[in-house]
């Protein structure tokens, strides 16, 4: 169980609204959310204690707080539409998808809850794939849902839908990068009804009425890998989406499968390099299962994942420490671990200026520990 | 230098004579020669004893051994089409080729011999590849050609020719099944004129007037692969004559290279099946040349050759020991360390009675030290 959140089974309906609060809060990611959790031992403490920390981290404009309101029409429209929202450790949220060090704290579900507790193998690749490229998802889509595996991708074109109308009968998870009323793209509104009505279900962390960004797809492709044991890539380009998701998979420790193809098409480029990298070489459901059967009953711990050595509580950096911190931080990443060593002050001091500048906007967490000014 | 051939280099003309006998004698391959020369310590006093060894070996028949006149015949008809025979160690055999346990013991040369001594890729793949096949074998031949590579391969249909075509300015070695009179196919004789008038060359290890059968092919193809630094593989499908070149690349230590393709393509079966057994994968001639420049100084050793520890002489089995040793033999290919195990005699004894059981044309030798009765 996820040590992140302590007392996550069975939210009461209070503290579910003050969570969703918290995570629908400007500037408050998964990450923030669970320091905040940390620091404060319940969302409530840590909603009220938002504007201050915004302000001590030099914050232009104090960003805005979701009110009680907002997050109680959010619940009632999701429930209207079918759509639970449920934390992690609680009952039907995936249990491996709990383990990333960002899973959402709220996770709109939509359909059939058992889908998402079964074992999970992603296939993503191109948008524009071809003829033998879609063929082959649906193979291969089909022979993993003949083994007992749900098949997780994120409703888009090509390779992705080909995986997910191949696995109707056996389960398919559409993991969405906009709101569960806002679909992308919109002719894919039928295959996500026939998803959600099949032995399937959607989900997505964004609230209701969110329409997907450029930017929400590389962050919603964390959820894709997540989500599984693994992740097959079918044609992926150079720099194309589906490598990000590839990306995600090795930092998460799942693995990474790719299909080979001629080195003639721009198609294969992705692939044929995930290959080289280590990725392996996938041409039937056979070469998957045999790579994933032996971890399937192991739990996944991310391997470049922050240490969890939070305080819980009170750290109050002073002036001095605050600045100095914030001195070491530029437009590069740099870890965690190398910002206490060179600041010289406690791990618990420079978390919570972290913290503060993360809640003022000025902070961005990449992963494996690394952080950045924006 | 070869230790199987003490005095090769600068051959007497008799020498070559007799060794060309030797060789050309029935039921002598290149490793009954290199048995043979090391108990009898001269062609000459081998071709003596032939007989008398296939006699004790249970021949219902002696075969046939090479009489003068046709060995000279051979060495006059060869010279006169530009064919010299040479001997391993010998100036102008290629290295790489004379360290194989079952080297060529004489190899017939046409063309610049210079392009033998230079580093050397085999490139290979099927007789009927696709568009796209033929443009990247092109495509990688030339590069390795630009990089200061030889390109080894057999003449044949499809990639062979494409990789051939593409490095007759910069060097391509020829590797025939047949006598170099014998050309397979036909219609590539004038591609072979152009390999041998540019700075290229031909080789074979057959007689002239030999017309290539179909197991000449595999046998070929470990000088393809004996020749080179390692061996590409372009479009194979499942049990193709490419994959035995591989085969024969691992067992002699060579480097083997893949070239990825759709699993939807049956030309890319075997080619993937090489890269999930560990062959490189290969976009691009970078793959190769990384790959290849460390090892290009390096000595190769067959991992899988048979120990060297021939006595020189004079082994005389008993009657009873050569009954037991055929007795451990069957169809089936078995250790020659397995049968000195079990047959409790001295492993001089078991080489001899295996030595008399070949020429007797009763026994059958495989790679990596097995045997088995034909």
């Amino acid at each position: 169980m996820d040590t992140r959140s302590p007392d996550t089974h069975d939210l009461t309906d209070t503290e579910r609204l003050d969570r969703l609060r918290l995570i629908r809060s400007e500037n408050v990611g998964p990450r923030t959310f669970y320091s905040l959790m940390k620091h404060f031992g319940s969302a409530r403490a840590a909603l009220a204690a938002l504007p201050d920390l915004a302000r001590r981290g030099g914050a232009s404009r104090i960003g805005r707080t979701c009110g009680v309101a907002d997050a109680e029409r959010e619940i009632a429209d999701s429930a209207r539409i079918g759509v639970r929202l449920i934390a992690p450790g609680e009952p039907g949220y995936p249990e491996r998808l709990a383990e990333i060090d960002d899973a959402p704290p709220l996770l709109g579900i939509r359909g059939t809850a058992d889908t998402l507790l079964r074992p999970t193998i992603a296939i993503v690749g191109s948008r524009n794939a071809s003829g033998a490229g879609l063929k082959f998802a649906q193979t291969l889509a089909h022979d993993l849902g003949d083994a007992g595996f749900v098949i997780a991708s994120g409703l888009a074109r090509g390779i992705d839908q080909a995986a997910h109308r191949a696995t109707l009968q056996s389960g398919t998870i559409a993991v969405l990068a906009g709101g569960h009323d806002r679909i992308y793209p919109p002719e894919h509104q039928d295959l996500l009804a026939a998803i959600v009505s099949s032995p399937g279900s959607a989900i997505s962390e964004m609230p209701l009425g969110h329409v997907p960004r450029a930017h929400d797809f590389p962050r919603r492709n964390r959820l894709i890998s997540g989500l599984a044991l693994g992740v097959v890539v079918i044609e992926a380009a150079h720099r194309s989406g589906s490598l990000i998701t590839a990306r995600f998979a090795n930092e998460q420790g799942r693995e990474v499968f790719a299909v080979p193809g001629s080195p003639m098409d721009p198609r294969c480029a992705g692939t044929n390099a995930l290959i080289k990298q280590g990725a392996t070489l996938t041409t039937e459901a056979a070469d998957i299962i045999d790579a994933v059967r032996p971890i399937m009953g192991r739990p996944v711990a991310s391997p470049l994942g922050e240490p969890d050595d939070l305080p819980p509580f009170g750290a109050d950096p002073a002036h001095n420490e605050r600045a100095g911190i914030a001195a070491l931080l530029g437009p590069s990443p740099i870890s965690i671990d190398d910002i206490i060593r060179m600041a010289g002050v406690s791990p618990a001091i420079v978390r919570m200026v972290l913290l503060e500048l993360e809640l003022a906007g000025r902070l961005e967490r990449h992963g494996g520990g690394l952080v950045s000014l924006i």
